[in-house]
């Protein structure tokens, strides 16, 4: 599901990159696999809370899933809209060529892809350094938003354009929070401890 | 937690129809209320789980409840965000008279109040008309943004001020998102199927 939700952030922002709106069609189709898979797994989750029982860790474990899956499914929900808003935009011709809005795109799907790596490896270090990689997405929003707004104010021509490049933006920041929001929840498991409001020792953890 | 995360939307939008950034403050105090309770909550959730090993009605009714307090954490962090783009706005003066979008957050408060009654009372009819009021905010917002571009394109000294409020919208875009998702949830527990992703009966639902 983490493989599938990042792969279609991917398709999303190459379908800008590469002005091919036919990418979308792929999009949305991989939307309907994560869909279906967040049913599955709850299902699962369900059916062995209901029959095993589970205390303690494993307890921690599957409601964690709980919330990881719904953190993925919102992952694809972003790239949907990214492809949306990408087949407007690409009926215009190029505002400018992308360049931050591809590496904010490759620095959130890393995220992702780490935050299942370390709820894999149950790695609550790994899950730590996605906490800190958020900054960096932010910073780079933070340019995007500033650049495009110089777009805007210089030609009332680039303002629908630049616009939908910033609701992109904020997209691909969501992206990351839900990365951020992960790498919470294995911190939890495996520490057993809730770092999302700064409740513990951490008070470097960013907010939810 | 329900209430408290409404208020901080009226508030949040309040502030800017009065023009008073001092109720920001007051916002950023409810939030902290929201984080602990969700805290509690969710303990509260993992002990009964452990302990009472609940199953059928009872498990769903737990594992739902886990997913209605993050939905409520996240209406909470849209009201912060739309405050501290308040704070920003509110030092220019101001771009035009503000109907829509206290329309649009009387509209979702409405819809987070009526999701949690739906939850209390067990009631999945209620929830459905929740999720049929999603299309009045999505109308509205679309409504918004039209007005707003119009008054990007007009003059550039407008844009800074004219995208703070169409990120505004969105902010209270998602909070009717979430609106949405508790319904869902509630029709989840009283019917004991997933509405989610139209893979029911129900092919009216919005996408989550």
């Amino acid at each position: 599901m983490a493989d599938t939700a990042q792969e279609m952030v991917g398709l999303s922002v190459r379908m800008l990159v590469e002005r091919k709106p036919e990418i979308a069609e792929e999009v949305f189709r991989l939307e309907d696999r994560v869909n279906h898979l967040e049913v599955e797994i709850e299902e699962a989750v369900l059916r062995l809370l209901a029959l095993r029982q589970p205390i303690a860790g494993d307890l921690r474990l599957l409601t964690s899933i709980l919330k990881i899956t719904s953190d993925l499914e919102r992952v694809a929900d972003q790239a949907v809209n990214i492809s949306q808003t990408g087949q407007y935009l690409l009926k215009e011709p190029e505002l400018k060529p992308l360049i931050d809005i591809p590496q904010m795109a490759r620095l959130s799907q890393k995220m992702i892809r780490e935050a299942l790596d370390a709820f894999v490896r149950n790695d609550s270090k790994l899950a730590d350094t996605i906490c800190r990689a958020d900054d960096e997405v932010d910073r780079l929003r933070d340019q995007i938003f500033r650049e495009l707004l110089t777009y805007m104010m210089e030609n009332p021509k680039n303002v629908t354009r630049a616009l939908d490049l910033i609701l992109i933006a904020r997209n691909l920041e969501r992206v990351a929070d839900h990365a951020t929001n992960i790498a919470e929840d294995v911190i939890f498991i495996a520490e057993g401890k809730n770092v999302k409001h700064h409740f513990g020792e951490r008070s470097d953890a960013p907010a939810a």
